[in-house]
């Protein structure tokens, strides 16, 4: 129900042109359509600020820059994600505006520092080389909407000293996504040493019953440690979007 | 390392019977021992007013008396989670301070009241009521663990009208913990209406194609949503204690 | 928003207490409610008629005695699958106008000759004499749904020929349903046969690499026939449910 | 036994030639073949009206279009699947008289408008932008099977309120084709608000967990809702054929 | 149709009561019927001798007595498979004539020393101990179908040169069973020594990795050697049953 | 030990050159390489008059060639499978006495007849025409062995009365090999026709649950009938190596 | 071929009973019964004081001391593994020299302190409590192998500094078994801090997505560290028996 | 914590600048920087002598290029392992000193003839050709880690016998890597022959259920040989590593 027909029935029953039985069957038909109406002012209001996100996988460069272009007229900050070198190649011709993040195979089209408006940090961990595409789409999607973001790479189980140098970066996060391949076994340690809510994000890397991933996310899931929820294989996307929601719970007035 | 052996070797190094080379040498040799001297402090801090928890699935009443005993002089909330209602009955003999929750399957030692320390209210939503066990599970643990908390049970997708009467509660949490067996749909549903995070726990509910509860995990990690991340099989407790934790983050001070 | 509110605000509009702009507030404001007012409506004339049905397996007796005892007031068909002789016992002692239907493990309430709403017959086919279970189940749920229902067990394809004999029922059927465990091959078989829907049921009939009812599901699914869609193994009353659905879809009045 | 050799027999029997034991034996021994020509005949009547299709995966356009040709000259809908673009331009250079839908990636060679000839409306769902090939799919088999067709796309269940305006629609189809990847939650959702029997067709859009399509199936499979089945992954066809076959069931004359 | 029915049918056209129209029109009528009374016929010729099997497990005691006893009249062999102690007991109470073979689950009723009929010799091989009720299951069943048997146990690969002490009995056997479970590997290294062909039985036997006997199973499917084929995990009886088909193979009259 | 070792040993102690303990402890020290002398002579005679195979997929073009010449001063049968179009002309160009089985992936150096020896036919039953090339390498590789083949394609359970068509063919038969994909149903339907053995061979063909032959492959091994037994999927080789080895089981003199 | 045949062929060949071809003849055709001879000897010295094992599980007390009184008269180490405790007691009363170590569910019958043959330590360490029994299982059989051995229990890696204080015990070890459920992640910790190798025994511990052992197995073979192998799921023994076989390794003498 | 900043506050407290408590504090603040300071040095040493190695799947040659350049100052052995012929190529034309192992696929800069320092022998046997490449890759990180090997490949158990001419050196080796695809029965045969400890390698090779060497694995885990432990599929670097850590063992001196 739009506005408009609303106002129409209301009006017509103070006018006594609707008896209030005609005028509450009328409301309850359009009961359906109402919902939309409530529910596109209130989408509306829900997002304002984040950004919206392209997945670029299995679209042309062709279709990304038509979804691009409709979207900049109405946004600030554009992602679009896993985008390989060449198609973003052709859509930054198209869009000279937006910039290709190489190793997050993002494309991002916003201002060079978004300002943060979450409450704290989101600390990004990462177990191996290979991992840092994915975990470097959580970061940048993590920092594009809105949250001040930190990152340390190359931590995995193998060498657990290296991770322990990072000890006081870990305790004080707010948030932290930790992202891994083979064993996936990271997040369980990490989230045994701070408080935090841990993101576990299980990337692809590894071969034979690494199983694309599988493996990591059984694993994450398995965890022995209690403050660790995990997202799907390889979706660094998905990570930072929770992490950002998180560092963004609304807080009672006081 | 402990503390008297630290002091032990700086006193000798004070007093001239170490050199500076051999307080080194000394202080580097013991420092894995350091490592857990400090962790253990620092560990009980860590986990200060959360509620010590023990997985009572596979244990005998015997020996879940036995470690909630030990627990009960250091401790002032203990839960026991998995515990069928014969077991819970005999612990209750010997602990008879403790209750039992029995839609929950959990025995809780703590103050009916635990006092709120969290930053808002987590919302626990289930699907189906054979996903109350496992919903009741996270509401009590998030309770305990000091967390405002509040349930909406049987609202699943087959009936989405139902949900609907209820998005107020849900835009109005800090975090949701979305519980649902069978085809695991309603995490995505609800995700899709908020900016809350939400913690999505998959049950065991549903046969066959259900693969006791891995086609709704599937399902939750494979979310459109984007603020969604998912905790293991029936793991009500995980799911409240992540809960915790993401209502619990530091705020800066300001 | 129940009937009561709305009337009133109505009344208030009408007597000049609202002005339409605060109408138009406070009734976009309880527009949830409202949805789940008119779906309550919709929803009975819906189902009316239409058995409502009880998942027995893991409730206890007194559990689905309570159940049943509440929807005796309202509805005139009432049906709980999945029991066994024992809780169906106690069940019928306390429900002693209701009957137990042992072959198909459900508990009826009903009149014994529900009269046919549909537009033609329900076949069911069953491929062993251990799928007659699960094929009762189906038979009996379309029956008390309105069907004129008929059926054929052990007709499996291992036996090709007592398949033939009952070609001219399948020929005359509106739906068919057709059960089978093991490797699952009758539907497509069946499929080929006809020009109806048919309706596949997979059961956990068998060992080994039957997987309790996967090669069964996955065989239906890959069914070179295309007049087919499987339904959940062991889901009689799914694929009774499914079937009188369409047997009851509704024709345009001419 | 084609009919000439049976009148043969009989006239041999009539005329004395042979005795009734020799004819019987004759008559059993050829019962087979028999049962062929019986069937060749039902068959015809059977699939009378239909399109013959063709999987084009995995078929070269030599061979698609030697297939077509040959149907050409008996057939009057010609329908060929999954044909990628550059095939399909190809095969129209050889055919000019048939098109090529490429969303759907199908050839059709029919007149533009076929005339529904069954009972009411198709209708075809889908969740996401990527499951459009596949929906287009069903749509178009559907339409040529003698459909009234019709399709709301890109409704998926992240954000319910888009379905609930298509709600009039849904109650006024026949049959409802429901085309969804990732989580595969529409099904269950519609399903529950509709009395209409539901396909539900997983597709193999998404990633990691999403495992090609069994997620979303599986989902579909332990809908809560009762009035679904379910076809193959990406199966459009199969659930454009199956709702024809749904939406074509006989009437008893009345 | 019936004999008679046929023979009415031919009367009738002989006397002139009928008209080869309309002879031919009744027999084309009644073809499915025709076929299955051919069916029928060469069915029965085409088990003469062979034991009718009945599928013990999961029927009581009762329903195996029910049938055993209505076949008792036509066989003179029957076999009952998976039948535990117990169970066989209250069977034997009914049915004294039969006896029970503990070691392969199975109820006997037949003479004690079936005559071979077929070719040559059906040789069992089995790896371990755990074996053994399988392997026992296929012994008797190919015995008791007309086949000279003769079996090897514990004869597993992680002590080749027990195996290697029955080379004689391998290459002298006309059909050789080789039951295995955990690895599975037995079947490989039969068939790498001999030109007769080999049924592999893999058995649930093993824990952990050996997945209730699907390790096996996929082991002996992807057996290097190339006279292998499989039957399902413990399927003794099938194996028997299609060893007994290779050794009752048709020779040419020569 | 070879032979001339041997025979040195023995001259040996004939001589009196070694006493009878050093002579046995000679040849029980030599008898590992005993063993393989005598292997290697029963080896040869094992495989006489078969063709030797060699899987040309993953090998290169010159790889093939080199094995083949090496193989051809020796056998007058070599077969090589699985070589696509390109890679078969090269290896043609360097032998051009062979010739290639497009159709089958198949490279025969061979007698264009050979003489079959087998007892009787083997028959190649297959369900689509996507399964062709599996069955044509099984057929080919049966011929090639030395047996009389026959074969008939197309014949799918979704059209059972063209199965029906070669009844009689199909009892005549000695061995039958069974080629299906998809659903895999053929095997059950044809075993439960006759008494020969059945081979089943599952195909890749399909898409989705069909799991690249795996649904196929887990419906044959639960077939309700028991005349069967399974090879890996797409072996076609295989089931014609295991058929040649039943079709040649040794005979007792008589 | 025993001794005694061997040493009459040889004396006829002396005496001139034999020539030197009938003598090759005799011997060759006998020398699968030779390699066994040979071997029985050499596998008796190669397993010399070494326990013999006996797999409880699935098998009857009475079972269990059959195989252990035939075994006493020969071996004086003799280990029974997975016994429950009512098996236990049974076997005891029969067998009173022996005992039951009731936490690795295992009967030994030997001398309470074995002598350490091996090179240096076998260390055991176990993630969690419920992993203890499998770690017992894994340390007594090396114990009773003889070998010296060590075990740290407990040191899961949720809290990563508990692991840290054994860190010399891990230096010095010879070879280190750890054992570990869930997510199975300590070997990888612990392989990155030692040069020693590491057996990862996978448990069954967990739930939902651990897959009985499933992803520990999958996370210890998926490893990043390299000095690590992997056994079957719960199988200490097996892990204990590697363990004894590398710290017996065969020095070259010097 | 540094070396420089530990002397600093030692010296403080000396100097009489810092209390023993202030002391205590610092020490205590940076104890996760002292482990880290720690573990460099023990890490130096533990892999002193041992190659360093590069997994070069998935790198680019340029990559491959930087890190081994950045290694050459520091390593006199490197290792990159899975490195195809291309790519090779180019890392030889900027290394010209080392040299590309083709059956391997591993690059090599390295002196030609390393010093084993290991114990014995690591000798490597595979079962098929296709196996080749993993059992050399296995081959050479052994040798280049300072081992003695020897190697024995096509040793697969379709023929049995060509396995038992290499008896001897089964016997004399210290450890024995066993490299399998298909069914991997190769790994349980050897073991069964020797006391030293077996490493089990599976590798892809195979089609249909060998699963990509999933098939190999589980039956290598499955093996009824105790002496065995697995890595991942085609981990043949991993197996070479863990066969030098057994070979490297360190004795107790004597």
């Amino acid at each position: 129900m739009d506005k408009h027909r609303l106002t129409r029935i209301l009006q017509n029953l103070q006018r006594g042109d609707l008896s209030i039985e005609e005028a509450t069957g009328k409301l309850t038909h359009f009961v359906n359509e109402d919902l939309d109406f409530a529910n596109i002012d209130h989408h509306r209001s829900l997002r304002k600020g984040f950004p919206e996100v392209i997945f670029g996988e299995g679209k042309t460069s062709e279709q990304i820059i038509g979804i691009m272009e409709k979207m900049m007229s109405q946004e600030n900050v554009i992602l679009t994600t896993r985008v390989d070198e060449e198609k973003a190649k052709r859509v930054l011709e198209a869009l000279p505006s937006c910039r290709y993040e190489a190793d997050a195979r993002m494309i991002i089209c916003a201002p060079e520092d978004p300002k943060p408006t979450g409450h704290g940090t989101v600390l990004v961990l990462s177990a191996g080389t290979s991992d840092i595409p994915v975990a470097r789409e959580a970061l940048l999607t993590a920092r594009y909407m809105g949250n001040h973001v930190q990152s340390v790479f190359d931590v995995g189980v193998a060498g657990i000293h290296r991770l322990m140098r990072h000890r006081e970066a870990m305790e004080q996060a707010t948030v932290i996504i930790v992202v891994a391949g083979m064993e996936g076994a990271l997040p369980s340690v990490v989230a045994g040493m701070v408080k935090a809510p841990v993101i576990a994000v299980p990337t692809s890397v590894g071969y034979g019953v690494s199983f694309g991933g599988m493996t990591a996310l059984f694993g994450m899931l398995s965890s022995c440690s209690s403050n660790v929820a995990a997202v799907n294989i390889d979706n660094g996307f998905g990570a930072g979007y929770m992490a950002s929601a998180i560092n963004h719970i609304p807080l009672p007035a006081s």
